[in-house]
């Protein structure tokens, strides 16, 4: 039986043309990504320099994407901020473009008091005011706020809160909360590294950054576990580690950027503090690609 | 030979009433500190709880203080963003307001990102660019990004980059920065845990949170050491200790505002995703003010 | 085509009577064990307290179990000590005993200077002295030094290092290494966590503190993961899963001790400084192992 | 009043020729020591490679030191091992041979399991047991396992547990245990970055690395605060820091020891893992020490 939101999405970058975005080189992104057998998309995530936008520039990717995409494409959004009114209040704004549902890591700057009290007040205000539904969105790595599972079990009885991002890349954190929310819940991988065995223990998809350079890859992984044929998912998977390590973990945004200027994306810039990739980052990823058949 | 900066300045609480900012509020407070010998105010520091608010909010609370500070109090405004473009852009808002300088921490969401190279890039494009001095501001209990003391020793040689901010509480940072970097550049503390110790080795002044609940006693210390009564700055450090502990370090910025109303300032509610503080909290700090003769 | 150490392994308890090692409850649950798929025992790891016992206590311990192992059991022996000559020292002892191979964390007291180099040359010294082949052993939660895959992928190519134990439990950790190194190199799990699909994508075995508790069930996994039985593998981890948060994680060595004691082998009490667990933590490993059906 | 400890030990390197200790190079080291102001030695420490060494080696070490020692200096000697029963028996075997306290790190391998009732429980079954006084070890960059200020006050209340020293470096620490234990507790430091600011602020003396480097230095900076002459003992810290900092921190044992060979003692090798430090650190140390004026 399948849920709504199952399957693999792209965390999508956000294109700049110099240092202003270019909604018309993410249009044609998507036009590209809507050939393929992803679910949807994600606009706003950390891959896509969210905290590096002003909110005029957010709204605007947003309302870019929702045009861009295919119907039966989903659409999510991360509308985090620092404070509970702030979240609330982008989330609201960025619901009237017509998100499927926003994405929301937890408030990090006050690491000290962010507390399982504290962070379960400030999600549950947020599920009973969005007028969207809401993903929790673990990313400890740059947040350094981690969730704990037993507070995704509790937020999960929420029915505003239909699901988890988890990007810390955890096993572990996947079998502590899968059997104990509702099989209604998703739970999505935000690791490229364990897209196929998630998936087998019981992952519903991924969000990925990764899926931005290789959507096809992502999205084939995904259909192949879905028809049992777990052999050649796994066979994927094993081209998959190399290239999400190369472009997420080593190289990250602008090296995922490079990656699909190469691959015939845009990719282009990104936003300062984030600096531009050496030369020999771009002559790994090109040798990479290669070898992947790309 | 006196500097510029030098001095005791209150990182300013927010003042709230209900969820919306209360400038009057702090007005108040302001006529108040104008009364000590404070050198200034710092506005939108981490302590006014700056990322949770928006830009609006945080540019009338800049031109409220500015207004209500008696002259000769200096105003230091917390102007970081975490694009290099938003910090220019938001700092050069501020700057029209009057301020004397800019307190910037370092962008933080992409931490692993967060290299030498990047954050040397950031700073000196903002000081570039900047219409105002800049003041470095190491917090790695918030940002999770350290800034390392050759970094800060390198940045202290841009002309625009006239002092540092030091909130690690760290005596061996000073150590390793005070003899590499001009006399001309501030160094200020961060800590009320070291006022006495780091004038003495040598830091020009201080930026603290308990300055709001304390201003006499923080500028006490600094005014007789400047007299060479080490001995009473040292016996009012004693003080300073365990009210910097509770107000700062356990109990947090709600508890902070709970001392400012007991001692007759606004303190009111912190705003959500912190959490108010419970009675024992109370309890406690109404106990310490006590035995200190507040 | 099998390799000379795959499958599972139990990470020995060390049983304690009084304040005093128990050789003969050893030997009584190796008897236990012997009837077992397990494919060996290694004595003197993490969870046989290792670090809290006398080098003639170790040594017995080793003498104990060699002789009660049924022939064809594999015998791996954790043979680290803090510097280097230690370690060979009492790799070389130990060895005289007949283990099959040493399994070596790295030295941690001096963290900040275990570097990859000194790391790299501690490792070498090692394989070139012991007398047995060597595992490297990655443990970060109790060493403080996680070793890096580059280093491992260096020290795969040495013919005395014949594999890794790799107890972070990172699926990541597997994709970047597994690829890099000879296919004769063993990729042993240290987290039951993910012992299946660990399996999946490349390991060659576990080493399991779990796997004292639950023998049959993790040699189940690799049994039927190796007959290609995928979901039956995979439905006996959704029920090692919480056995291993509840037993490893959740309540450490005492807690297994217990679980120990309560499925009929000998568990006996933890050496202080762990503490016995508490009555709540007993009743939940009672109700766990009776939801399991033991 | 003084107190029986007070003043400024040296935490001696353990001198090897080639791969053995040398203890007549020990000897020789601390007769020079003799003739300075110290006010004793620590054998055993983190900075004596102890975990390096066996048992019987320590052993040698200890009686070498008591015998080299003139009467009055007092001796001090790091006892600690993983499990409470190894300490005990340690610390009471090291205590026949005349050593004024025992220095006692927490247990730190099984890091998670170290809680605040573990650790409390440890220390009080060896304040029971040890035939000598008892020393806290507070060194979390070396063990990962800091204990709070609020168990050194506890701990603090048994009588055989008459002192702390404190070697995370931090001024907090210290106002945040002195006016909470009894006046006769001794407060040491252990980071020769805030000897003369830590003693201001309460501090009994220090046990120090650098002080086998710099005896001289360390000890007139303790004389020099003792006879109230603030001034030259911060003109003399300002010496200190950048040679701790040079010597322990960045260059570590083996710089410290280097340094030592450069200034007449006898430093000699570290042992492995410990690597030999590289031409670069030689000229930086040499350099250091000649601005330095030694």
């Amino acid at each position: 039986m399948s849920k709504p939101f199952e399957g693999v999405y792209a965390a999508l970058t956000t294109p700049f043309a110099g240092d202003e975005i270019a909604t018309d080189k993410l249009r044609g992104n998507i036009e590209k990504y809507n050939q393929t057998n992803l679910s949807g998309y994600l606009v706003l995530g950390s891959t896509g320099e969210s905290v590096s936008l002003t909110d005029g520039e957010s709204l605007r990717l947003v309302e870019a994407v929702v045009a861009a995409a295919r119907p039966g494409k989903k659409i999510l959004v991360g509308t985090a901020r620092e404070s509970t009114k702030l979240t609330i209040a982008f989330t609201n704004r960025a619901a009237e473009f017509g998100m499927a549902a926003a994405l929301v890591r937890p408030p990090c700057y006050f690491k000290t008091r962010m507390t399982r009290e504290a962070l379960r007040a400030h999600y549950l205000a947020l599920a009973e005011a969005a007028k969207v539904p809401i993903l929790v969105y673990n990313i400890p790595q740059n947040t350094g706020v981690p969730l704990d599972t037993q507070l995704v079990i509790e937020l999960a009885a929420h029915p505003n809160i239909i699901g988890l991002k988890e990007s810390s890349g955890s096993m572990g954190f996947l079998g502590d909360v899968r059997p104990y929310v509702p099989r209604s819940f998703h739970y999505f991988l935000g690791s490229g590294h364990i897209l196929y065995p998630g998936l087998e223990m019981g992952a519903d998809g991924a969000i990925l950054a990764v899926a931005n350079a290789a959507p096809e890859l992502c999205a084939e992984i995904f259909r192949l576990f879905q028809a049992g044929n777990k052999d050649d998912a796994r066979r994927l998977q094993l081209d998959l580690v190399p290239l999400n390590k190369m472009l997420v973990e080593v190289y990250g945004i602008a090296g995922l950027k490079h990656a699909l200027d190469l691959r015939g994306y845009y990719g282009g810039p990104a936003r300062l503090p984030l600096l531009p990739i050496e030369d020999k980052a771009k002559r790994d990823i090109a040798a990479l690609l290669k070898i992947l058949g790309y």
